[in-house]
């Protein structure tokens, strides 16, 4: 593992590390945010998935989390989106291939052979920075922004005990039925549908929900509000009587001023979960 | 109007009123909570609609409202839930007849003579309290529980510009395809679906929605869910884009324990609202 960066930050530090990927078979980079707790002995640890086109850089520059989990003795993780370099299949379109990796393990060629980010981010991260760095990575949650919020619900619906806590920020509800995601599920992993059920939010929601708190932002002005299809999941997580805070927040967009907004009500969200118990 | 009792609470003063309406052609009995500020001048007003089974007097002796209503200098009206007496029409059934109003004008017999709740509530009282008590009936808001959350959610939204904001506890949120709500309705109000349509907000909130911010909240493990139906309101708002605060609070019941435990919110919710702008 190679240190890119590390700045002073709110008390702690901003690192950017990068390190050979098994799970993806390429050099990947993430940030990790420590806070100043984490000299004395590991701190809880909070993932954030970022969105379509995004790096491990958006977030840590952008969503303004770093003062909050200072606050709350927290450290913030930033992985990349997908695989990158010149020997990585990619697409045109900003929604395919890389910087859209969709947080699954592809199946079909030509992504399968480095599109592992499931694994890559629920495994192999893990395990490294568990072993690098101060985390208690017996307390983790999860949250993420628009392919990142699919990514944080799915993730977490589908690894129960994982994750004490969910929140998004303008999620991917329902990637099966919209065109953010049908394109991409039928391009990594085939054209079954059970298949895409599985990397479902609205599907996974009505299917099994998640064991803990949940905590969902989209703007009512969000520009692709009918691609996201915040509906579905309401509804499922409704009808489930899902422990859950669903909002609409009024005149806000897809944007990371929309995120950095509310980013202390998600921070503290999380925060009394991890330390709850 | 005659005063059936004052009391000193909170710093201000917490009455209850009986008047002859001519909207139910009965004698009608109301609590109303003003705070020290409406000494010196017109208060916002924040109307509380009651449950199943209630009279005037549940919410105001165990929602622990007047606390937060007095922080915040607003005023609280609870309105009876039906019309009362010997003469009046009623039903062996709880959820039938006097106590179980719903907040509609009776166009059926028996129930048309005296089951007149939605004038009493949106005409009668308003200009009743709006003439006697330091009221500023221009900044008014609107919530309730249950049958009230109902009400205060169909009102709302079938009156715009009447309120400013709307919250709800553990709403009935789609009366016509409930129990608790076909009964009623079609006995009221006879059997045109168009009608029940009016008065349900899952499909008022389909069809038009409200014009300014709302908050839900409801209980894990209520009782009542499978009547409540809170995704399909859910559903709605979210398809609607509505600007919302959707809140599913877990372990809680359908009690005033419930209500209590979040009345602070709504409250301060409310007054935000009231005093913009």
């Amino acid at each position: 593992m190679e240190t890119k960066s590390e700045n002073a930050c709110f008390g702690g530090v901003q690192g950017v590390y990068t390190h050979a990927s098994k799970a993806t078979g390429t050099d990947m980079t993430f940030g990790l945010f420590l806070p100043a707790e984490a000299r004395d002995g590991p701190v809880p640890v909070l993932w954030y998935l970022s969105g379509l086109t995004c790096t491990h850089e958006n977030a840590m520059t952008k969503a303004g989390a770093q003062g909050w989990a200072a606050e709350q003795g927290i450290a913030l993780v930033f992985p990349d989106t997908s695989p990158r370099g010149e020997d990585v299949a990619d697409d045109e379109a900003f929604d395919m291939g890389q910087g859209a990796g969709f947080y699954v393990d592809a199946t079909q060629d030509p992504w399968a052979k480095h599109f592992q980010m499931r694994s890559y981010v629920t495994e192999e991260l893990p395990a490294l920075i568990g072993a690098e760095f101060a985390l208690d990575m017996e307390r983790q949650a999860i949250t993420g922004h628009s392919m990142g919020g699919h990514g944080a619900l799915t993730l977490a619906m589908s690894l129960p005990g994982r994750f004490r806590s969910v929140s998004a920020f303008s999620p991917i509800c329902n990637p099966s039925a919209s065109d953010w995601g049908r394109k991409q599920l039928s391009a990594y992993l085939g054209d079954d549908d059970a298949v895409h059920a599985a990397h479902d939010a609205s599907r996974l929601m009505a299917e099994r929900g998640f064991d803990g708190p949940m905590l969902l932002d989209t703007g009512t002005n969000d520009q692709f509000l009918d691609l996201l299809m915040p509906e579905t999941l309401a509804e499922a997580a409704a009808k489930r009587r899902q422990q859950s805070i669903l909002r609409l927040q009024p005149g806000y967009d897809h944007s990371y001023f929309f995120v950095s907004s509310f980013m202390e009500d998600h921070v503290t969200f999380h925060a009394e979960a991890l330390y709850a118990g």
